[in-house]
């Protein structure tokens, strides 16, 4: 990339602008009227620069999402395409466009074959909101309208509207809203690193009973004919990054079909390749009613999301419809052919350059060097991963993995750290917890900056935190 | 356009891929498994072709979002440089983007004085199910938790996430849903037409009294320590067309101000000159505390929402952050770069061709030509409007205003006769109303044709109805 571009822009001005204009989502206002922005500008691959001209490789593809990288040409030409062509028309009333179609045609193709059509919006929050409501439509259209819980996980992220927001389970997002609303329940997530040996569970086998049960035990507590879904990512992200103990999504599957009870899987980090497989939801053995995705699908080059409507609800819609009533439900934006485009063209280079298949391919190397370069860190108390989705839990000890305190801001200061390091990672919400989420088209010479540049932050907070006595 | 432009496209191949893949919303399912889709392809101006070659004038700019019209060349070029140059980050943890940054500075110097800051999503129903958590959070920073009820109109549109439909008054967005949840609750809408007669108001200042002591008997029933907020669209779009009657907001404002319930203006139609002003709320003397703002934001080129928050939020905001806590709400897309080039671009051509004094100039030649062309079609009860955006509602009898049967589904089948005259017109849901918002740049001699295409509508289905028997 250019040296210079930040060059061209007036970092102070833009930064005095943003204080006096900007409301930031998941910021501290005092922090950011303080501190100030860091302002992007630029950005090709993996790289990305602020507008005084420092370059940072992105190891989270933004939020997850940025998967084929930056700077593609070929999806800003097919958007340019579209925009010129039909920008916009909506979808409602049975009217189409053909990037929608051609879309909806290619998705289901590439989904699990017991999908049946796609709904569209713009956002993983209205993904999730819309599931919870087709759970409603499709209970009550089976005169089963108090049948309308829906359990979700401790500590999962599914949105932030108000019905997607109850069902995440992060305290933060609860906190001072007002939420979760009463039909959300919390069962716990699979943490084989804590919780598992709290609960006396030395295999994963019987973690995943021991968590199966917990659900059954819900489910009967609260009255099966009062739960209509449970919702699950296959790995949970922002949560954590757990990969599910062998056999969870088995043993969970057998409890909601006793219950009659449907699946959510909520692919919006998962979809489209992040683990190294098209959808995760089939690799770890769910059969999910419904399937939500976001994120990967444009790469974030256009917000776009797609819910697939799996064949159990998809009839019971169908013949709701009989008697000519709308599915009254649905986004402006709903089958917004640009954002459509940008679909097609991502999808496109993804298969063209057997972008799946590498992740799958190159995963363990990316593993690998994470443990050799942070593995022996004294506050790294674990490493986990999944494709190129990986959490770094931090510690006070490796030994007893006792905590540090929760005003030392671990994950935030380290991920700060690493800014410094030229190196963006993220540090989840209510945890001490890292993620990285490389680009799928991360190089080999990049993962081992990525490495390198986490190392040193992580040696730099552990020289802070040893002088301040917390270690 | 290009005469042709529908050839190179297979119409039965799209539609039966439409039929077999693609989740409309609003749509009966079984019509469009019987009827197949219309295909939309390509568009200029106010024109849209489908896939078999078909033009029509699109005189509702889409969902009243296509303001500046189709084909703004100056849109796609700023979505294609900003997509190669930063096509997305993310705008959580302060980190910012140029694009935004410019956006949310042009917004605050367009709004009213009072907004302080802007919140960005990606739809009208991400915006008002934002407006819920805000007033939400608001409440609870001032340690008033039960203060969360959330008075909305009978027949509004607010959106269809769980939250924003629960706002929303059309039977049709509730029915089947299980919704609306219990912190919403309902006034009259204020209608001029049918309702201000039954109430025995014969002046319009009397019926906004009406309805003002309405609200205050509702908020005393409830307890002003359980009320949150009202919100309210400047003019009622979906819902009817249905501009307040004199005084409306001004006696509403007064209830508000009583009992510490915030104002919440829902723009998502009328921002951006829709009426002949930026801004709707102003205009009909309303004092928002938060303005929701999206489709004429972008002119639907790509998905966008802002939420202006006013000072009185702003400052407890702000004020409960000094503790270090985050705001933690906000989308993968709030401030997506590309998506706020495209406002920018679109937000220009307002300008620079000053097409918010142009909807206000043309506004009465516009009405007149509906007056003259249909103002005497035997069932047309009514002819509203405000700038660009008209309700026409339909009727059995005139002098009486009788209603045809719901069965007739008279507006669903003035706007396929419209369409058969090649001009598409909305049937608002649940109502006898048809809906015109052409776009700002339709021309006088587009206006006599959408005018001329109507009457002919009409007059086709006048006939229909007298051979059934139904007037």
């Amino acid at each position: 990339m250019n040296e210079h571009v930040g060059q061209e822009f007036d970092n102070a001005a833009l930064v005095s602008s943003d204080r006096g204009s900007f409301f930031h989502p998941f910021t501290a206002i005092a922090d950011q009227q303080a501190n100030g922005a860091l302002v992007m500008v630029e950005a090709k691959g993996s790289r990305i620069i602020d507008a005084s001209g420092k370059e940072f490789i992105d190891a989270a593809a933004g939020l997850w999402c940025v998967n084929v990288g930056y700077g593609r040409r070929e999806i800003s030409d097919a958007i340019a395409a579209q925009s010129q062509k039909l920008p916009y028309f909506h979808s409602f009333n049975g009217i189409s466009n053909e990037p929608s179609i051609r879309l909806s045609e290619k998705l289901l193709s590439l989904a699990p074959k017991s999908m049946r059509r796609v709904f569209y919006g713009s956002s993983g929050s209205d993904a999730n909101d819309t599931a919870v409501k087709m759970l409603w439509y499709y209970n009550i259209c089976r005169g089963k309208p108090e049948k309308r819980k829906i359990i979700s996980r401790d500590y999962a992220y599914h949105g932030v509207s108000v019905a997607s927001g109850s069902l995440s389970g992060i305290p933060m997002v609860h906190q001072n809203f007002g939420i979760p609303l009463d039909f959300a329940r919390h069962v716990s997530r699979p943490d084989l690193y804590r919780d598992a040996p709290l609960r006396q569970c030395h295999t994963e086998e019987a973690y995943s009973a021991y968590l199966a049960n917990e659900l059954d035990q819900m489910i009967r507590a609260e009255g099966a004919d009062t739960v209509a879904g449970f919702v699950a990512e296959p790995v949970m992200g922002t949560g954590g990054v757990l990969p599910p103990p062998r056999g969870y999504f088995q043993e969970i599957q057998k409890v909601l079909n006793l219950y009659d009870v449907r699946l959510v899987a909520d692919e919006v980090i998962t979809g489209y390749g992040r683990t190294g497989t098209w959808f995760a939801s089939e690799a770890c053995g769910m059969k999910p009613d419904l399937i939500l995705t976001a994120k990967g699908l444009t790469s974030g080059y256009l917000p776009l999301s797609a819910v697939f409507v799996g064949d159990q609800i998809w009839s019971v819609f169908e013949e709701a419809s009989k008697d000519g009533r709308v599915f009254a439900h649905g986004f402006t934006y709903s089958g917004h052919p640009t954002c459509a485009a940008a679909a097609l063209a991502n999808l496109e280079i993804i298969e063209r350059e057997g972008l799946v298949e590498h992740v799958a391919a190159i995963a363990g190397d990316f593993r690998a060097a994470f443990d050799a370069a942070i593995g022996g860190c004294a506050i790294v108390g674990e490493i986990r991963s999944a494709g190129l989705m990986m959490g770094v839990e931090l510690v006070a000890d490796r030994d007893t993995k006792a905590k540090l305190p929760a005003t030392a801001k671990i994950a935030g200061r380290v991920a700060t750290a690493a800014r410094r390091h030229g190196v963006l990672v993220r540090g989840l919400p209510n945890s001490d917890i890292i993620a990285l989420s490389p680009p799928f088209i991360v190089t080999e010479e990049e993962i081992a900056l990525i490495a390198t540049g986490l190392r040193n932050a992580i040696e730099d907070v552990t020289q802070e935190l040893r002088s301040e006595g917390l270690i």
